[in-house]
C-alpha cells in the first residue's frame, strides 16, 4: 500500500508530467513550429494551462495534501516523515496557497490583459510609442496591485509579488541591500570611466554558424551535457526549458558577426540547464525535483556565464580552441587581449547587453520604479522620465528614445512584477557560492586551466541542485555560505576583478 | 448566440487540439527527444490519450451530440442543417460508437497486451525466434475478437475491424476483389520475370546528407509546401503528421548510399502532407476538417510517390537538376536508364521495400492471415509455415528466417489487425483517382515535364482534400471517378507501365 506522501507525490507527479507538456509547447513554438501554427497553438497552451491550474486545485489534491499538512497552520500531522518530506510539505502548501488565492475569473482576466498588453508593447516599443503602451501598462498595474491584496501581505504589497519568485523575500530587505550596491557600483564605475578602453574589434569578426555551433557544443561536452539527456537549439531569444532532468533543453542564438553572444547565451543557459538535470530523479514531481527560486536558478546560470565564463582560467583553455578553430578571427589575438575584451565594462542602454558592472544598476532602475508603482508612489504616465533621469544618475547616460529606455523589456507587459529583482539577487548569491567554492577548491583556476570543469558541476550538484526546494533560499544561502546573502562578496570580486582588469 | 451545431464543433475541437497535443509528443520522441526521456515522456503520451479519450466520452460531448442526432437511429433531427453538417454528424456519430462501445477495462488490457507484445516482438525479429513472439500474438488475436464482438459486425467478425481503419469497408468485398488482384499481379510477374533486369548500380551511389536535403526541400517546394506551415525533419521511419492544416510535419530518413529511399519517402510522406494541408481550416475540429480514412490517406501518398514520383515525366524536370547537384553519382547516366532503374520489379521479402507491382502480394498474404486469425480457420503457431508457403506461391521466394518473413511488421504487436489492406485500397484508389485526372488534365505529363505541380495539388485539392469526411470512402470514389472501387485500373495501369518498361 502507497502511504499517504507516495499518494501526494503520485498525484503531483501527473500535474507536472502535464506542465512539461505545456512546456514542450513553449520549446515547439519557438524553436521548430511552423509560424502560421500559432493561432492554435496559443489555444493547445490555454488548455494544458487550465488543466495544470484544475489539477493543482483539485478536490483529490487538496485532499492528499490536507491528509499530511495543516493548509491553515502549517502544521505536519505525520511525525514518521523524514526532514525533506516535511520541507517538501511545506512548499506544497506554499505553491498550494498561491494557487487558490486568485480566483479563476481573476487569473482570466489577467491572462487577457496581459495578452493584449504585450501585443500592445510589441508594436509600442518598435515604434517608440510609450503613449500608445501606457494605458495597458496602467491595467497592468493595478492587476498586479490586485494580484498583491489577493495574495496577502503583512508588510509591503511588493512582497506579496517578490514572494511569488523569490519565496521568502521581502522588500524591507531589498531595498537597503538594493541601495548600498547601488553606491559601491556607481563609485567603482567611476573609476573605470577614466581608464582608456580595451581593443575588443576582434570579436566582432565574421564567424561562421556551424563553427560557432560546434563551438557551442565544445563547451555544453565539457560542462557535463550529453546528447542522451539534452539538446542544443537555436531560437530568437536564449532560453532553457527543463522538461524533466532526462531532457534538458536549451538554446542559443548565432549572430556570425558576434561570437560572444553565442558564447554568453550557451554558459547561461547551461548552467540552467545543470541545475536541471542534476534535480533528483527520484523526487521528480514533488518540490524536491524542483529549483528553489528564480534568484538561485539564475545564480547557476550567472556562475557559468561570468565567474567562470569570463574568467581568465577557462579561457586558457578554451582560447587555443577557438583560434584552432577560427584562426583567421583570432590566430593574431592573445589571450590576455581576449580576457580583456570580453570584460569590457561600459555603461549602455539595453539590460540584456550590459557586463557585469553595470548589469545590476538596470536591475535597481526597475525595482525602484516597480516598488513606486505597487505602493503607489509612481504614476505609469511618470515612467519615461523617471527611468530617462535614473539612468542619468546611475549610468550616466540618456536613452534617445523609449524603445532603448522604459519600453525595453517584455516582462511588464506579460505581467511580471516582482520578477526583476531575482537577475540581481542571482548575481549576488552566484558570488557568495563562489566565494565558498573557492573555499573548498583552492587551485580550481589550476584544474579549470587544463580543461577540467566536472568537479565544478559536481560541488554544485552536491551543495545546491541535489536538494531541490529543501531549504528556502535563506535558509539554502545559509547552509552554503555559512552567512546570509549581502552585496560584499559581490563588490569584494568585483572591485578585486576590475581593479586588476583596468589596473 | 451559437447554434446547436456550433456549440458541438467547439467541443470537438478542443478535444481535437488535445489530440494534436499527443501527436507534437509523438513527432518530438521520434525527432528531437533526448533518448533518455523516454520513460516519463511515454507517461505523458498515456496522460494525452486519456484525457482525450475522457473527453470524447464526456456527458458534455455526448449531450452535445445527441441534441443534433439520435444516436441510436442515426435520425438528423434538426432540418436546417447543410448537408455537410449532415454528413458530419454521421461521422461524429461513427466515431461516438467506436468510442463508447470498448469498455475503458477493455481498452486498458489491450493497451498493456499489446505494450508487452511490442516489446517481445523487438527482440523476436532481432533473434528470428517467432516462439517467443507466439504466445503475445495469441492474445493479442484473442483481443482482437473480442474487439470485434464489443464493437459488433453482421456478416464477418473482421468488418468491425476493418471498419475502424476505412469505414464502410467489408470482407465480403475484400475477399473476392483481392483474390482477383493477386491472380492479375502473379501473371503479370511472370511474365516480367522472364526479362534482363536493368542495371542500376548507380542508385547506390555515396550522396551526402546535406545534399540528400536540399533535394528533398526542392521537392516539397514545388509540390507546394512552405516553411511558415510545415516543416520536413529527419526519423528511424519517415511519417507525416498532421498537427493542423497550418503545421504539416513530415520526415525522411537519409541513406547516403540509397538517395532513392529519401526521394520515394519525401514524395509519399508529402502525399499525405498536402492532404492534412488542404483540408478546410473553418472545419479544423470536426469531421468535415478529417481525412475519410487510412486508404483514401494512402491513395494521396501512393499518388505522389508512384504516379507521380516513379513517372518519367516528373523525371524529365528533376533529373537534371539531380545531375547538376550530384553530376559524380548521376553525370553519366541517361534518363532513361534512371527511369528504369527507379521502376525495376523484382520480388523480395521485404514489404516496405517492395516495387509497385510486387507490393499488393504483401498485403494479400497478411489479409488472408489476418481473415484466418479472426474467423478462427488458422492457428497463430501454423503462421510462419502458412506465411513462408504463400510467399513462395505468390512470389516465387522463401524467406530464410521469420525476420524476414512473418515477424517483418510492427502492425499485429500493436494490435492493429484490419490495418494491413488499406494499404492496398490505397493503391487502387491512387490508380483510379489518377485516370480521373488525367481525364481532367490529358496534357499533364508535360505539365510536369516543365516542372508545374500545382494543377496536381489544386486537383486532389478540389476533388478530395476539400471534402474532408463529409462523403464516405465509397461515395468519394463514385464522386470522383464515377464508378466503384475495382482492380481494373490498377491492373491496366501496371500492364501498360511495365510492359512498356520491360518490352
Amino acid at each position: 500500500m502507497p502511504t499517504n506522501y507516495e499518494k501526494l507525490h503520485a498525484l503531483s507527479k501527473q500535474i507536472s508530467l502535464m506542465n512539461a507538456i505545456h512546456f514542450l509547447l513553449d520549446w515547439d513554438q519557438e524553436t521548430y513550429m511552423p509560424k502560421e501554427a500559432i493561432e492554435l497553438r496559443s489555444q493547445q497552451t490555454e488548455i494544458m494551462a487550465s488543466l495544470v491550474h484544475k489539477q493543482r486545485t483539485s478536490k483529490a489534491f487538496i485532499k492528499a495534501l490536507s491528509s499530511l499538512i495543516d493548509l491553515n497552520t502549517g502544521e505536519v500531522a505525520d511525525s514518521n516523515l523524514s526532514m525533506p518530506q516535511m520541507a517538501a510539505l511545506r512548499e506544497w502548501r506554499r505553491d498550494h496557497l498561491h494557487n487558490i488565492k486568485l480566483p479563476n475569473s481573476f487569473v482570466k482576466q489577467f491572462a487577457k490583459t496581459t495578452s493584449a498588453a504585450c501585443h500592445v508593447w510589441q508594436t509600442a516599443k518598435e515604434h517608440n510609442d510609450f503613449k500608445a503602451f501606457a494605458p495597458y501598462l496602467d491595467k497592468v498595474v493595478s492587476l498586479n496591485r490586485k494580484k498583491a491584496d489577493l495574495l496577502g501581505f503583512t508588510d509591503h504589497p511588493y512582497d506579496a509579488l517578490l514572494d511569488l519568485y523569490e519565496p521568502e523575500m521581502k522588500t524591507s530587505f531589498l531595498t537597503p541591500l538594493f541601495s548600498q550596491l547601488k553606491l559601491s557600483l556607481t563609485q567603482l564605475i567611476k573609476e573605470i570611466s577614466v581608464k582608456p578602453a580595451f581593443p575588443d574589434e576582434f570579436l566582432y569578426r565574421h564567424c561562421p554558424r556551424h563553427k560557432q555551433l560546434d563551438f557551442a557544443h565544445k563547451i555544453l561536452h565539457k560542462m557535463g551535457f550529453h546528447s542522451s539527456t539534452s539538446r542544443l537549439d537555436t531560437s530568437a531569444h536564449p532560453f532553457c526549458t527543463g522538461l524533466q532532468p532526462n531532457d534538458t533543453r536549451m538554446t542559443t542564438r548565432i549572430h556570425p558577426e558576434n561570437i560572444m553572444s553565442n558564447i554568453g547565451a550557451v554558459l547561461h543557459e547551461g548552467g540552467h540547464g545543470l541545475y536541471n538535470m542534476n534535480l533528483p530523479m527520484q523526487h521528480y514531481g514533488s518540490p524536491l525535483g524542483e529549483q528553489v527560486s528564480l534568484g538561485i536558478d539564475e545564480s547557476q546560470s550567472r556562475f557559468w556565464e561570468t565567474l567562470i565564463g569570463q574568467s581568465k582560467p577557462l579561457w586558457r583553455y578554451f582560447f587555443p580552441l577557438l583560434q584552432a578553430e577560427l584562426p583567421e578571427q583570432f590566430g593574431n589575438v592573445s589571450l590576455d587581449d581576449f580576457y580583456h575584451a570580453i570584460n569590457i565594462v561600459k555603461p549602455g542602454f539595453i539590460r540584456i547587453d550590459a557586463d557585469e558592472v553595470t548589469y545590476n544598476l538596470h536591475i535597481i532602475i526597475r525595482f525602484e520604479i516597480e516598488k513606486g508603482l505597487i505602493e503607489g508612489s509612481l504614476k505609469v504616465k511618470e515612467l519615461p522620465d523617471i527611468w530617462n533621469s535614473k539612468m542619468r544618475e546611475y549610468l550616466g547616460i540618456s536613452p534617445e528614445f523609449d524603445g532603448q529606455g522604459c519600453l525595453q523589456d517584455i516582462h511588464w507587459s506579460l505581467g511580471a512584477i516582482g520578477y526583476f529583482p531575482t537577475y540581481t539577487l542571482g548575481n549576488l548569491y552566484a558570488v557568495q557560492f563562489f566565494e565558498a567554492f573557492q573555499k573548498a577548491h583552492p587551485k580550481w583556476e589550476e584544474q579549470v586551466a587544463h580543461g577540467s570543469l566536472d568537479f565544478i558541476r559536481d560541488w554544485l550538484k552536491e551543495n545546491i541542485h541535489q536538494y531541490g526546494r529543501q531549504f528556502t533560499p535563506p535558509e539554502l544561502c545559509q547552509r552554503v555560505t555559512g552567512k546570509a546573502l549581502s552585496q560584499d562578496p559581490y563588490v569584494n570580486y568585483l572591485t578585486k576583478k576590475y581593479r586588476e582588469l583596468y589596473r
